[in-house]
């Protein structure tokens, strides 16, 4: 079959790999990738950030209908539509029935190997052995239109992970929310945030095609200014004090920054940018003004069936997040295009 | 009047000083102090991790009885019995209503200037001038009887401070809960965590009076082990993954590695000892095991009528946390005493 592999700083390509097949676990199934697409943090290693010191499958990020499941696979039958989150989980550790299934105790990643040393594949190519498929992948009941494809796949990770953002904050009815970052998890927080109930909504965002789906999206406000300026104007903005929940949505020692100073007293950041290079936080200016950090890598798994009927019924609608579609051969230029800021998000069909 | 003054590190006097007067503000009292108190965060100064520039009055808990009030203070009235909180607040301002009084944006500290220019008393005195005393004081109903007088001493610093700590970690019924520091804000944690329907309460400490006063409170379990044998202990009373929520109430790098590797996945880290040196938390740990930190300066003046009830019925003794009691003229003792650990909490009566 085609799969993408990364073999080094910004040399994608997607070349012929062996299909997959089904382990002697029982457990796991194999899906026929319907739509996969590329994340931001995708871009780490395409950009060189994080070093690819030999090639390997890349891809986190998909939906497809099951082709054949393992002996003890209970709840995912052959046929069915499924969505499958970043990360492989088994549903029901203690992890997992606390909600952090990221922390699962049997968990895994895309591209890499899994607990028993099978081998998952990455998520951008035709088909993926999924392990642990009961726990892992959600089943979309029904006919699934084609339409409706782009609004599920955001529920692998993007959606799910602004979401995330918005409960990490408490994000409650009544709210003034400010989010930094417009990229796809952005935006997505924005829904989140209108969706919980907030009625402020601050968009830190300084690209005019961004600063519109905001505003499709719930943004009541949008913030050009970054640093002490942007600290000002969401003070303005919220009664000279700051927001309730500010939502960090980028990673960087600057992003996490202008989270905290944008923060009420007593105020909360969800976080769930994944950190780039290890800023640590200012405990001291936390303390001083009671500002909180709560968040990290999303549990999406736990939050897909709480969205999905939102994202079916056309409540939500994260699917306009794909700006560009293309097949999976054209994998190097999805990534090509989202480097360069042409594309906020890139699906691929195989 | 007598009061406390710091003039450098271990050089703590009792001394006379002007007796306080009503400002022109209108909005102050004058306060007889009942009994006061030696705060752990006294002990920075005290040991000189703090500097002393210029002698300083010192000391920021008191109870006491109301002599004289301003023209305009209105809830406040000569002769009621009054807590005051270890800071100045309005309770109007938007951060009081939003239950941060200690961001207040008219608020100071006492032994300093408060925002008029005026001067507010330290709280180790025979008296102090309280500015805005409506929104200040706390007062405590009918008689009060001179066995209350601990317990009702510790609403103003200390038993506001660990509940703080309680509920920024989000602590609730059935909770399994750890609290890093044995000291008298430890303790009291202990109290807020049993009172919010912690099930499962773990004390670490090492000192054998503080660990019966610790099971006492309401604690379940004593882990005396520190770092990585005491994150197993941890680990080891609550299923193998980490308590539920974790109290900071010591200020250390050493204690809050400790309580963010004492958290389960997905759990919070409340934190209320003063950060003492910056260290900085580790964003990434954070992120991975999705373990929330919040907290902060604990806003005690409006937890006093919340806990005051409880107090006053005997269904809480955070007063027990005073194992010495000594007159004004020995503030130096209670201050060596501390510092040497003879003592969990001085109280002092002028």
């Amino acid at each position: 079959m085609l799969a993408t592999v990364i073999h080094a700083a910004r040399d994608i390509r997607v070349e012929e790999v062996p299909d997959p097949e089904l382990s002697g676990s029982g457990a796991d199934a194999i899906v026929r990738v319907v739509a996969a697409c590329v994340c931001g943090s995708d871009l780490w290693p395409y950009r060189g950030v994080t070093p690819t010191d030999a090639p390997h499958r890349i891809g986190h990020e998909f939906v497809g209908v099951v082709e054949s499941v393992g002996a003890d696979v209970e709840h995912v039958k052959t046929g069915d539509f499924v969505i499958a989150p970043f990360y492989v989980c088994d549903g029901t550790c203690v992890n997992c029935r606390n909600g952090v299934s990221t922390s699962c105790v049997q968990g895994s990643w895309w591209g890499g190997s899994d607990r028993s040393g099978g081998f998952a594949d990455g998520g951008q190519g035709e088909r993926v052995r999924v392990p642990l498929a009961d726990g892992t992948l959600a089943v979309v009941p029904g006919p699934v239109g084609d339409d409706e494809i782009p609004g599920l796949l955001t529920l692998s990770d993007v959606m799910g992970t602004g979401h995330h953002a918005a409960v990490s904050a408490g994000v409650g009815p009544g709210d003034s929310v400010a989010v930094v970052g417009d990229g796809a998890v952005g935006l997505c927080a924005i829904i989140a945030a209108k969706r919980l109930g907030a009625t402020t909504i601050i968009a830190m965002s300084r690209h005019a095609d961004r600063q519109a789906l905001a505003r499709e999206f719930g943004a009541t406000h949008i913030v050009e200014e970054r640093g002490d300026e942007g600290v000002a104007a969401v003070q303005d903005l919220t009664g000279g004090i700051g927001a309730d929940r500010v939502l960090e949505c980028v990673g960087t020692k600057e992003s996490m920054d202008q989270a905290l100073r944008s923060a009420r007293p007593g105020g909360m950041v969800g976080f769930v940018g994944v950190p780039n290079g290890g800023p640590e936080l200012p405990v001291r200016q936390m303390f001083n003004r009671n500002v909180g950090v709560n968040g990290g890598v999303a549990p999406v798994r736990g939050y897909i069936d709480e969205l999905m009927d939102d994202v079916r019924s056309g409540a939500i609608r994260p699917g306009r997040v794909f700006d560009l579609e293309l097949p999976l051969s054209q994998a190097a230029e999805a990534y090509a295009g989202m480097d360069e800021r042409r594309a906020t998000k890139v699906l691929l069909r195989p």
